[in-house]
């Protein structure tokens, strides 16, 4: 389980990389894309425990991160030839994937680039490229300073349900008591945010093209409230990826996924299964 | 089921209202609100025998509709009285709607005036008042006169996967051989489709007000290309009510909760359930 499963390493092209593998290991391969700035010990072991009744859950630190040595890239290409360098690393292929914010962009990068590769996928609170308002001008990894804050504004809503959802969520971070991943630094939060950024740039034509060659079967997944992300964006998704389902829950930001966990997790499971 | 349950009648102010009721008589009443120029036989047997697994399925026609006699109003508003008026003669409060397109206009207008009499709403294919391109200036009762053409290009999209859902949902619809119900009249659906113009007008000012005084647990269904009612329409749903889940479903026009069956009976189960 997320608490217990200890810290392996992997060596991928460059960098040796951390993750964690836990679950039902004779199921299908889920493997989880992180969010901006984010190490092993970020995802919510709600949802991870969650997926991994059912699944092989792999959770891993990109290179540069927590624990992987390597250098972070700045382009959301780049990073998706890591992944693939790890896939592989592993032995690995033919898996499902769940792609969270900035771990949602490698994940349609991949499919795009390695159909092959990923039989489903589960994008959390992402866009497409060039979608409405994802160069993050506001954003700055000062902001990462206060880690607590920035979680409870960035994935929750003001609302008092959405607040506690919050705090229960910050809570569930802290049960993996031992063997804990490293920060992430300043230097490697810096190139994922060049790496968002030049990902969220608006093409100057066929802005959303990439999508009509993405087949898997989707799940897209997100915040009718989410500031970070804007929910147009899911909803461009939906319109424009042949496959693709659409959920949006109520009264949710950018940690949707957390705040609704128990029904997330039965419309995530319909929906692998399917 | 749907396909043998006796026509029954009831007088409802004005109208005798033309009904029928299957499923699970001891379960919560689940009333289905139909759409524009629709009678009873033209529910989908696959949904409304779902919900009857594990609901007390009512269906009915609006006053001046199939076997209904009395005056089909020319606005949801007054729709909205002449449903009341027949949930009082059946002795229904507290129970959950589901309303289909202009069903769903309806479904918004009640529980925005009759907050009690209504726990759980789902709004399939419809908008809010004063939603996106929802006047239908192209829309004519003429098209009525060809209907298996008009429900293949409106419930569903071109590609073969949908043309094959839209042949068996038509022969889905051939299933009650006895008991069944009357045309809807010319003069009906010219005073139905009068109703839906008035309700998509966009007002002068506060145009979503009326969304935010919805508390009712929502599920908001929709095709991401439904070319009837805008896909976007489901989305401002989803942003303007404070307890609406959106579910969007790929390669899906104005039927895509019958395309979709099997998936939107488990969605829809977990959302009643909830």
């Amino acid at each position: 389980m997320h608490e217990t499963a200890p810290t392996q390493f992997v060596q991928a092209g460059d960098a040796r990389v951390a993750y964690r593998r836990f679950g039902t290991r004779e199921a299908p391969s889920l493997l989880l894309l992180n969010y901006f700035a984010a190490n092993m010990d970020d995802w919510d072991p709600r949802i991870t425990n969650g997926f991994a009744a059912t699944r092989d859950v792999i959770i891993f630190d990109y290179p540069g991160i927590g624990r992987s040595t390597g250098m972070t890239p700045s382009t959301v290409a780049a990073m998706t030839q890591d992944f693939v360098a790890f896939c592989r690393a592993l032995d690995l292929s033919g898996f499902d994937i769940v792609g969270f914010s900035l771990g949602g962009m490698i994940a349609q990068q991949l499919a795009f680039e390695y159909p092959n590769m990923v039989k489903r996928i589960i994008l959390l609170g992402t866009g497409p490229r060039g979608g409405e308002g994802m160069t993050f001008t506001e954003l700055s990894v000062d902001e990462l300073d206060d880690p607590v804050n920035l979680l409870i504004f960035a994935f929750f809503t003001p609302s008092d349900a959405s607040k506690a959802a919050g705090r229960a969520y910050l809570e569930r971070l802290k049960l993996r008591a031992a063997d804990r991943d490293e920060p992430v630094s300043r230097q490697a939060a810096i190139a994922q945010l060049e790496s968002i950024r030049e990902w969220g740039a608006i093409p100057s034509e066929n802005r959303f093209a990439m999508l009509s060659s993405i087949h898997q079967p989707t799940l897209i997944v997100h915040g009718n409230k989410d500031v970070v992300v804007m929910p147009i964006n899911a909803f461009l998704l939906a319109e424009h990826l042949p496959n693709a389902q659409l959920i949006m829950y109520p009264d949710a930001s950018h940690g949707a996924q957390s705040q609704h966990a128990n029904i997330f997790l039965e419309h995530a499971r319909l929906f692998l299964n399917g």
